[in-house]
């Protein structure tokens, strides 16, 4: 298992092309926040449907890196996500992951998306990542 | 229906966020490439998983666009996503999208994802979009 | 919206197909349960995972009905199911649905499938069911 | 490998519980036919979408063991659907199923789904299996 701290450091070193930043980590699960601004957004003036899958993304890695400790080869296999309302084009986008399984092979978990600060959920992702076998 | 040069034109000035290019716009169908550089990269020096899904949100967007017009609202609904080889790191994406259903509310189409110039597939995409009411 | 008794009077007389018996209804939920016999099972010994997507969408459907009344012709536009550990085969499967958002044409949920009586998910599906327009 | 003769006397003695009829399998590909008659619809006259999942399902299965021979435990760990047109209530659904990916350890492939003899896809399905380790 990795702490909130050491995942932060791997993230700041290896791949800090992401912008989202973890707010929580721990229990089979992650939260992770992406901040928005006019270049996140799609016509409509609403945010970007790839900028949600990545924090939906980011945020099963970052909740998998938690439990199995820092395995940075771990990789989606899948990934599955429904939109649910129009998010805020000003507010952050918060994902919070839940794991559903932490198999030897696959995880599966579930991610539910959210404009800060506001409670209906705008998108809901699963996804499954592989763990590679020699770690 | 939209041209690919009407399509180009509405992306440039109400869509200037994305960095997908269009190649191709026409018969349920289109091509678009994302140019891959350091900052898409994901720890294991592939291609970030949200990159290849903004790709496939996109090329189905063009290929709905050139359907049924320019009708910026049309948005996604949901998209599902098979990743299936590592991609390059240093060659673009590109989605090549089929509708398989354009309806009254709901289209539906799948994208196989390659990275430019290499035959296998890297990922493939099915998503729905839905059709604003009155348009 | 529609009670438990009203949905099971409906399926008595329009849907005998289903094996599923209707548990609980209401408040954006459902439970199915569907007894689970040797014609139920694939090879290893497990039970199909046919069976298991059809509880996924009947908890769906009736959940939906619960919530905006008997609108049989409310159907399925999407499911995605995840499989996550090797069901009884000789426990009934239970269907837990959560609706996520009730729209005016569409409808998303999540369903949570278990062996009676064991704790942990077998398989998690996330579907779309379309409303008609006049209704 | 395994010969369509091979794979149809497997499923005849260890999966009878399966209606679909091998058509066509090889070539990273399979054929199969599934029956519908009244114990298949759901309300509104149309095939039960469980029957449909079952076809994708079983089309999935036939077309990995013709490529991996008779592997009885290759299990599905994911599939996708969408429902693109109202299936016929007489004709037999048939799944065409084309393999996008044979791994060490996951099978990735889509299905489209038919009312026999119509042209238009009924529904598409993508689904994923995994091959058990030692085999």
């Amino acid at each position: 298992m990795a702490s909130k701290a050491e995942i932060a450091d791997f993230v700041r070193q290896q791949f800090p092309q992401t912008r989202c930043i973890i707010e929580q980590v721990g229990k089979l699960s992650a939260t992770v926040k992406h901040p928005i601004g006019p270049e996140d957004l799609r016509p409509g003036g609403t945010v970007r449907g790839g900028i949600m899958m990545e924090v939906a993304d980011v945020a099963l890695y970052i909740a998998i890196l938690g439990e199995i400790g820092i395995v940075p080869l771990t990789v989606t296999t899948s990934l599955n996500i429904n939109f649910l309302r129009k998010p805020s084009a000003t507010r952050s986008i918060v994902g919070v992951c839940q794991l559903l399984k932490v198999g030897r092979a696959l995880v599966v978990g579930e991610v539910a998306l959210y404009s800060e600060g506001i409670e209906d959920m705008v998108a809901h992702a699963v996804g499954t990542y592989s763990i590679p076998p020699q770690r």
